[in-house]
């Protein structure tokens, strides 16, 4: 019921903007037990930070993660963990002439006909700056589920998929596109530095799989893993579709193709379900990916109006990703994660 | 929370198994004095209905509404409406062979491991027929939202797409396929009659349209309005992918293809967005993609196990939809009623 | 969110008005493989049944529940139980007089302010008819909990309490004023006939203990167990007063006299908390008491206004319980059950 | 779900321990363009604020309260609103005894055996400094009902009550005691320093008001008014009963003499239903009342428990108020703003 929490039992709740002097999450429902410190969750906001490379926007923030209740001598308690991230380096003045001017695909004119006022600055709540908040809850979630290991990563940018038989796990640790195959990421780069030059920007999309999920969470109608899951990366800024195993590609598959035939162990001998059987996992890896859309802030003009609804036109200053989901990468693991930790909390609950 | 509800304010649970003497949903939060009765509920339902042409299962199902609460003289009371339907044509006999084995693409497995035992009665929960009681609860939806017109149909079916030239209103309503492409059409029933003679099935792309939707529904973070309609689309049978607007293909977009321009009015000159922008309604139609995986249920022997843990192999004899995404048109366009109304209480709560 | 669902992991939804053709309940959330059948139910149902003795009002209803999904060869299948229960002696003629015209101490004119219109018929909704499908969900929350044992009966009526020192288990099991004194039963008895006979009615307290919780039930802040129970209890029609332990004694108590002093076990030397420490079960039985005003419907002439605002007054005819209490105790169990089922689960949850 | 929140549509989570770095609350769903700012706030906190009076603890806290998000020029946003207050005067030493050792009527024992550990200091989060961040989301839920005014003050105090008829509210404005009869606020003065050098405690009732309240708010059923406010009030700290209108001396009364007959206005010619009837508001002020345990911390020994089972006996050094009731007014008050702004929000959706 709250627009800014998620989750049934392992549950966040984030707040704050873009520019306003901090953003955080409060975890509720954790477990208790568990060691939890700030370096649990700092190196996953590192991986989301702006400023680490050509690549991403240079906007500068630490973002340096404090946790100001819900643990005790370094284990949570099972009280809520509330978790703040101050805001440094913002250029509310870059954004200035957006206090009037809809910037196309994004939030403005949409908040400002629904709210009758909006925080303009950077975007407000609506920058993706709150999935920092998103990256850090997620970090707790990880010790949630430790015998799960999740992992995203681009499979295409610009249109231009990676060769999945080039899969290398040791390159996608070096890569700063998130990329796991080195021929890929080399024409990525040129892509990337085109579209910057050109004030453009590109869409990509990112997979995810989680390796080590036991079979039995989810739940049916409703509660389906793969709904939640759906709901929970369509949350994500600039997310446009979301598909599990398969997806769009088992739309264009016969039954026989499309079945995954199971032999004894269990195992299974094709994974094109993507781990998930009538809403409930069914011990193979959850695989999922997210189609993002190219950035919307651009330095190319685009027709707009104003909020007196005057036709102008906008070119978006500012220091913007060219590509969102380089950084999507991190925030689409902590979503899988909150996803995953809240289900096994709910399974134990029911079943025991 | 619930495994078996929907929604937040307009909310709704359902209840019943395949097999089982009924099934049922209870609609809570409904406006009162909107005029009901089950001749506004019994079209939709006749939509879905098993049996109606030879594309579709051979289950005969009356599928029945009785509204047995919530109304006084015609009119909602804004008390719990509960529609019951009697299921008729259980012929479990034809299931019996499923008590032991597990059916791939089903959630005969995951079921079993989960709950430790389950009624293998045509799938008992996990069946599709859950839907009827979305598609019941729907049509109320839609008379919450009377300024909303929600149509679905087939884009895609085998992996051959409708001309969108060709899009004909009038051909969709005579279509027993939900095609709204003539020639099209023709050529997939040639496709399904021979998918059903050679024991197979098909995929297929379920678009939907929701026109009339003001802006401003929907909400930030958490609570977007795509996000949850990403929920809704993933919680139905089969369906494996999820998008909204340009989906997947936004991704192959530069920025400044998909930004949607501005014009006073206001109006848009594109609809790359499918008419949300940060989560909230823009006032442009509403536009989603719904891929659906072909019907596990297949006359194609399929290698699998028993519940013994034994190898064995399938064929799933029984009634079944050649393609079950012909059938789900008026699930989605439920599923996206029911998101919508609960969405306009939401918008009128908290922005008055 | 629901207004007619109660229970976070252990829930339930009801449905159904005085003089519809049924009522029902919707159980979702419960642990599979739980014997169940309805004879599991129909006993609490008995207990609460009309027409057991001259002191409850004179409507025959059988009030025998169907259970219409969620179990399988006679276990719950974990998923949601679907409960039905005709009705069967509705005369809604007694009540057509009630149409227009508000009786003080019912909801007859806030419903109409409210929404606008309202069924009239035996209460509508607002009956405590609806209390049939709580009891009905109770019976299969205490197969939940077996190792609880949940016991209410009256501890006063008309202002004439029970003495203490007189509980006799055997005599509460035979009274049918749910009195656990035999001497104050025989008291009662005359004030209940009195009050019929001069067509008034007696309010009376209500006391239930949960014997057996484990520690550690519960929730710190707005999860507390109490605050759980006292809007479980204060949602029951009549209820006015909710105590926990002590309650509103405590506050004339001294702190070392409302002290619960431990000694190893740990064992607790008295019981003035009521069982719960923080908002989390102690191990100690879990005690409270609800307040119940006299019946409304009273065969004295009362003042009142018609539905167009006019002054009038009103004597309620119909089939009324002397005291409404009486039949409120197998409520007040169930609802004691379903709170502590939910918190098992919750703790199990989260605890593990 | 949540342990931590509270609320349905206007919600707020808190945060924080009594001697971690600070406690806050998130309140989430506030309705866009409220003028707030800090001064909106800190009044309410400074009536609650320790330290006032010798009645009061003399830990000393400025309890500022901070605004980190959801308001942009003045105005509220939509936005989560995060509300943060430092601790500044922990004395954790002052309870390192209580490391080991379980205070009776605390929480320490229940927290300990559900969690396996606790943060001890000043009792962590079960403290009821987490009531702060209530009362700073209450004093924006005010905000929410400028149509409503909310008063609470006491009416007993130890055993001891007010003379109703001697009710003075300048008295009430300037009383430290939040007394509104001068002659029972001085007999209060001495009962307390009596206590305060016996080293023991006293309890009390608080009593609220809440005028202006239009007919219509709540719900039937398990969103009852009454029922959600029980539920509010008895989750603050110390709180063992909650009645609502005449509560339990309505168990007392005859139906004749509880009915609120009503005249054209519609007027009502009493208030026993406290302005509540079916759960709905009836347009009468809402009143309750709330009972309050003396303070388990006192100084007298009282017999338990360490952590390791042995017995033992404690004596409560530290801070203490002699009747947490008094510091209780403000909470209560905040409770009920909760309440009502939430059952406003929903109203306007379901009814428009």
């Amino acid at each position: 019921m709250s627009f800014n929490s998620f989750g049934h039992l392992f549950r966040f709740m984030t707040w704050g903007e873009s520019h306003g002097p901090a953003i955080g999450a409060v975890v509720d429902g954790c477990p208790p037990g568990l060691s939890l410190s700030s370096t649990d969750i700092q190196p996953w906001l590192d991986k989301r930070r702006p400023g680490a490379s050509r690549f991403t926007t240079q906007r500068r923030e630490a973002d340096l993660v404090q946790i100001l209740s819900g643990t005790f001598e370094g284990k949570t308690t099972g009280m809520p963990i509330s978790l703040l991230i101050e805001n440094q380096d913002q250029r509310s003045k870059d954004y200035s002439e957006l206090a009037k001017t809809y910037r196309p695909g994004h939030a403005d004119y949409t908040y400002d006909v629904k709210y009758g006022l909006r925080d303009w600055r950077g975007g407000g709540r609506s920058s993706a700056r709150e999935t920092a908040a998103r990256v850090a809850a997620g970090a707790i979630a990880r010790l949630v589920i430790p015998e799960v290991a999740v992992r995203a990563y681009l499979v295409e940018l610009g249109g231009d998929p990676v060769d999945r038989d080039a899969f290398d796990p040791e390159a996608l640790e070096a890569s700063p596109l998130n990329c796991p195959d080195r021929a890929a990421a080399a024409r990525w780069e040129t892509s990337l530095d085109a579209a910057r030059k050109a004030g453009s920007s590109l869409g990509a999309i990112v997979e995810c799989v989680a390796s080590g999920v036991p079979p039995g969470w989810g739940a049916p109608v409703y509660g389906k893993l793969d709904a939640e899951l759906a709901l929970a990366m369509m949350s994500i800024n600039a997310a446009k579709g979301v598909e599990i195993g398969d997806g769009f590609a088992s739309a264009r598959l016969r039954g026989e193709e499309n079945a995954d035939a199971m032999r004894a162990g269990p195992t299974f001998l094709s994974n094109h379900a993507g781990g998930i059987l009538g809403g409930i996992s069914s011990g193979q890896p959850v695989v999922l990916r997210v189609a993002f859309k190219p950035t919307s802030s651009i330095l190319t003009p685009v027709l707009t109006i104003d909020s007196d609804g005057k036709e102008t036109e906008i070119v978006t200053k500012g220091r913007h990703d060219p590509c969102v989901a380089i950084r999507a990468v991190p925030i689409v693991e902590a979503m899988m994660a909150l996803v995953l930790a809240d289900h096994k909390l709910l399974h134990r609950a029911q079943c025991g």
